[in-house]
């Protein structure tokens, strides 16, 4: 199994790099074109598109055979979430091939294949994603294997594009608001074709794009992580006892953090039209822009550092013991979540250090401090927050019962395989009794705290007598925290994707680093940031209906 | 524990990105300077000292409690390889102080201060190895992460400055040779000072530093990484049974393997010294030098893929269950090792897109696209390779038996604490005959095979028949394998490592990824690339013992 793992990872990983290594040659020299990577990139979803169909057929004709699911590898809202960006991904597709129609005379046919082909695999995938993504595969393992890697690899390449060219359309705005300012010894490059548009409008679709973009950026990345999931599960037994799933969230009592969350949003929304708009304007209005964008962004973070650690409080207030079930895509979510954390850090230390060497003194220098302070400050704050909120045992004598078939989730489409006991052969739930004897010996391994299962009638009590019972205090205020960190970390995904990268305007790092060194670093980290809140938000979604 | 984890380990990135921040802002403007960095890495050492000091003397303290102790760890000849290591730091020491001696009167301080720390560090650091590196902490564990965790992260901030270090000198070096080859249009930095020296030597100083830096880099990261290990065994329960020792190798039948590496050293080091003059002279002993060494380099390459496969088949041969116990060393191994292959990867597709896009023609087109698609490959198969070796079950049977207590190994510092049966209350060793319940439980849960430990009895018995067996075929074979790619992981770093970059000099990739890319490409790549040749060397010396 070990061997599959490698074997498959190291395919996967050498065609990203292929990948990358094109993208880094087209921004070289002219030998290597666009073209030749959407080929690339149109062959790989091909035949990932294949594998995917293959698998569809032969999942569908073991109808009768059941397969083990693995309920945490997924839950239905981020399904509904991914279906939503996937719409907005099809939309730019259309735009795509709208261009290439006006352009058709003089730009390369790839250009209008690629479209269709990603506009099929974004389908094909979205169904992949409702009905198999939580398979745990135990056939045809090693094949098998290979397919899911390579899904995950070609998501993540088509991430990296979508990136790249992302970045390259800010550098482009980027170059044309210095050039406005008077700075005259920049080339700007244009992307557009040779000819004249046959239709009247190609200037629109081209335009609209960017605005898609982060939508189609996002949709990628969060796939590609689901199907790392799926990847990591194959041939894993899964342990049913633990494979329990959740009541519906209760919400009441929830006022305060909605309510700050809502100010937050529509602040941001504000700040970041006040921001476009004045930034390119005269130079006294360019740096009120950006000092703006410091203060609001000082206000913001201390806010949500106060959150973070007022729920770090609550936790640290009453114990409880740790959650240790073996769970890959809790596992997943941690380790991106302090991986993605690492790119905003960099640009964070990068400016402070930039502020205290600076040799100019802008008005926004030390606001700029404060800012990327606690930007550190509440992404340290925040990860642990949601990393202690995810593993702690839920208090299931007040909520659920593991042991208890939970009814189907509504809206759920899974839920026609609700009731998950037929046909699997599952020793270790058969024979509770032996299992409690291997718990206690783990338990006095591992120095942590397992509970036995209990008997079905203690179940149906237990749950008779709670069902009525209020949320107290304390998730009251969890709850409310995690709401107003989710409307929080929106707003600040929302800031750099549409376009308020104040690390590009503000001049105090790009002096030190010098512009192509800043550069790279902010085409490394912003993505990432990026992806740290849009994630961020699923986990505290996550957190939200567990506490 | 999980939530001590995060809370230590986001304070160590943090550390490491203000320290990579400070080292990009010394490439751009003169407002950070190196003495700046080298202030705030003696800080962090001094740091570091204090807490080693501490950890010492409260251990030394408790020298009646037995702590107990992780023998997958480390092994003495890992430790013996490092204390050489480390004696050549401490020349590289002496050397800096001689410099700083030399040029006392114009150079800051902080120059004189950082090598005397360093060289404390060192030697503490050295004794901290051999005498507590294996340790598992149970007492303080927050306090203790912290500190483990700031050692790993000084010293992975002290390997890239001695990354970055190298790779200025090599930059410095490839633009005084396209210097003599005619191109005049470059500015090399000079890093001399504005005084002259007092003493006659600081020139040589100064050149033989950089002989030894490779040395320090090593030293460096090999270190993070055993400390590293250290920190993910705070608060784990050791299971004894699993934490045996092996016995001492056998060597007989051990003849092409050797020959055959000894072969490839003296081949590399002739290669190398011919490169080396040849680089600089005319522009046709310049590119008769480069195919030349990618002609050596595919023949060394294709040896070593065939070694590998022909291990990987013998494994194939014969099925034996996976040894899936807990070791979180083995389990960074084979992390690093994947992880570090993708540097040298990135490099090989780069290569080769830029060699398939390329317009000029020169004479080593076609031996560096051969030469790039056997890099991936060799990394492939020996990944493979050792990976599967690692995580092959020991033939117990033949060679020793988990459950006997093993004799101390000849040699070993730590022999004093050779057995390892008193004080430590093991509820899971004490009650074997519950063990054998509780994974007959598990082996149905994860379709993995376990043996139930032996009654003492047998074991003496059939340790008393196999003491004189032989090395069989596959064994012997195996372990000719190993140290002929010991041997070629050794040649493939020392080209490298002192001066044979082609990257630099071919002309091809700088042509179509553009100067600064590729310069940046480079960077990240080659130390990775060393730093997996190192590494692979460690984990192949250990399959070399277990096969």
């Amino acid at each position: 199994r070990k061997n599959g793992e490698i074997l498959s990872g190291q395919y996967g990983t050498n065609l990203l790099l292929l990948g990358v290594a094109m993208m880094l040659a087209i921004q070289g020299e002219p030998a290597v074109r666009e073209e030749h990577l959407l080929a690339f990139v149109t062959c790989l979803m091909i035949l990932q598109l294949i594998w995917m169909l293959w698998y569809m057929l032969v999942r569908d004709r073991q109808k009768n055979t059941r397969t083990e699911k693995d309920v945490h590898a997924t839950t239905c809202w981020i399904r509904g979430g991914l279906t939503l960006l996937a719409v907005l991904s099809l939309i730019m597709d259309a735009f795509r091939i709208g261009y290439y129609i006006g352009y058709q005379s003089c730009v390369s046919a790839v250009l209008g294949v690629y479209p269709v082909i990603h506009a099929t695999h974004t389908i094909t995938q979205v169904h992949f994603l409702w009905f198999h993504i939580k398979d745990v595969i135990q056939s045809f393992e090693t094949f098998e294997r290979f397919g899911v890697i390579h899904a995950v690899f070609t998501n993540l390449l088509l991430w990296c594009n979508g990136v790249m060219s992302e970045a390259e359309h800010f550098l482009n705005n980027h170059k044309s608001r210095l050039f406005a300012l008077g700075y005259e010894n920049l080339t700007i490059m244009h992307t557009e074709p040779d000819c004249n548009c046959t239709t009247s409008t190609c200037s629109l679709f081209s335009r609209s794009l960017f605005y898609l973009y982060p939508f189609n950026v996002e949709y990628h990345i969060f796939v590609s992580a689901m199907l790392f999931v799926m990847w990591k599960n194959i041939g894993r037994t899964i342990d049913l006892s633990s494979n329990k799933k959740r009541l519906a969230t209760k919400i009441q009592g929830l006022h305060i953090g909605p309510i700050l969350g809502l100010l937050a949003l529509a602040g941001t929304i504000g700040v970041m039209v006040v921001y476009v708009t004045n930034i390119e304007e005269s130079f006294q209005t360019h740096n009120s822009a950006i000092s703006m964008f410091y203060i609001y962004g000082i206000a913001m973070l201390a806010f949500m550092c106060c959150a973070g650690s007022l729920g770090l409080l609550i936790y640290r207030a009453d114990h409880m013991p740790p959650d240790t079930s073996k769970n890959p895509s809790r596992q997943l979510d941690t380790e991106l979540l302090c991986g993605s954390s690492i790119g905003s850090w960099l640009m964070s230390w990068c400016s402070i250090v930039a502020v205290v060497g600076a040799n100019s003194n802008p008005p926004f220098r030390w606001t700029n401090l404060v800012y990327s302070l606690l930007v550190v400050l509440e992404k340290y704050t925040q990860n642990l927050f949601i990393v202690e909120s995810l593993y702690r045992q839920q208090e299931d004598g007040e909520r659920e019962d593991p042991e208890l078939p939970a009814p189907p989730e509504i809206f759920s489409v899974t839920s026609s395989l609700a009731p998950p006991y037929n046909g699997i052969i599952n020793q270790a739930y058969e024979t509770p009794d032996r299992i409690c004897v291997s718990l206690e010996n783990e338990e006095e391994e591992s120095r942590q705290v397992y509970r036995c299962p209990r008997k079905p009638s203690e179940v149906s009590l237990s749950v008779r007598n709670e069902v009525k019972q209020p949320l107290n205090i304390k998730s009251k205020v969890l709850k409310n925290i995690a709401v107003f960190l989710i409307m929080s970390n929106i707003s600040l995904w929302i800031l750099p994707a549409f376009g308020c990268r104040p690390q590009y305007d503000n001049g105090l790092e790009q002096d030190t680093f010098g512009y192509s060194t800043w550069t790279t670093i902010l085409n490394f980290a912003i993505p990432l940031n990026l992806f740290y809140r849009i994630h961020s938000v699923a986990s505290l979604f996550e957190v939200f209906r567990r506490v």
